[in-house]
């Protein structure tokens, strides 16, 4: 860890999906203040919108603490997936920003259709990975260098760890606080959230669902 | 509905927890952005941070689109707990939006303490209504007026809907979604977000852990 603390940090990017990214923080955030230290990057610093289906602009604005070029060393990453993902493929310093976080040891987690970002960056080439369901396939085309696996709440390759839909972020990010701080406080969160954690990463409650939008 | 689309309002103060907002805005957004429209709602316009436990503005923080005296008519506003609810009980700019909102019959949802808030502002006056419940007294002891339920996910009392702690506001934003668009439309929400969706408002997971931290 780079501090005394946890320093977890979130990409936020136009059009990023707003549970993929405050599900995971906020148990982050139930470790409380002593434990950890968050903060959003983007490109630069400043207010970012999230996505309202179909449009990758009209949701509520998340304001990055930092840029890729000011941003603290990380012990974590987390990458929201969402309708914003499929632009950003394109964009160049946000994947460098990933590759050169990744060079610095962080653990970069991704959530839904955050897998293409790193996928895209080079990243899991020749590693197992999962995403969102009902947009499968065209995360899957990102890179077929990737060993994608279908049926997966989430997938843990070590220091990447990549989640399927939206919600089962939060499973993965306390399967994160599970290894990093043992069963107990990751127990701790789920019943301070009131949440009913999923806690098998090879069971996938909504496998039945692929494709069903991405075709 | 003030406009062809649904107007949802997300209420934000210095320690707002994240996913008590975030949620139950999730669900809203996957409704598509032609059918709805997200706003947040600050003391004033600009940018909020959220709680990370123990200290309310070390977390990320939320841009409020509008500050109370020029907000726009809103059918839904989503009233998010946290640690920063506890000062804001004395907040009587606060308290007084919510009573003017209540006055041009917005649904007010609350998630978690936030139901601390409509109970100090004097809404939920014999009416039922739960909260939190590693801290079901701090917030019950804020109003005897109000008829709490200690074993519920979430209670519906028409134009005031009161959830559990954080997680249980993304079931109680489904009821919500399913009252207004209908069970479907809600059923295709919670398979985009890939979430579990616990239904039974009166089945409460969490019960037994009442009152454990606030004594």
């Amino acid at each position: 860890m780079s501090d005394t603390r946890l320093t977890v940090g979130g990409l936020v990017y136009p059009g990023f999906e707003l549970l993929d990214l405050f599900g995971p923080l906020e148990m982050f955030s139930l470790l409380g203040a002593e434990r950890v230290a968050i903060h959003l990057i983007g490109k630069t610093a400043g207010p970012v919108p999230a996505a309202v289906t179909a449009d990758i602009v009209a949701g509520p604005k998340a304001v990055a603490d930092f840029g890729y070029f000011d941003a603290p060393k990380l012990d974590v990453l987390i990458i929201p997936g969402g309708f914003g993902t499929f632009p950003a493929l394109t964009d160049d310093a946000l994947l460098d920003y990933l590759r050169a976080t990744a060079g610095t040891g962080t653990l970069l987690a991704s959530v839904c259709t955050g897998a293409a970002l790193l996928a895209k960056a080079g990243l899991l080439d020749g590693k197992r990975a999962t995403t969102n369901k009902q947009f499968f396939s065209l995360v899957r085309n990102q890179r077929d260098a990737v060993d994608w696996v279908e049926a997966a709440r989430w997938v843990d390759a070590d220091q990447f760890v990549t989640a399927s839909g939206v919600s089962a972020g939060m499973d993965m990010a306390l399967a994160v606080i599970a290894r990093l701080f043992g069963n107990d406080v990751a127990d701790g969160v789920a019943v301070a959230a009131e949440y009913t954690w999923h806690r098998d990463a090879d069971h996938d409650p909504f496998v039945a669902h692929l494709d069903e939008l991405a075709g």
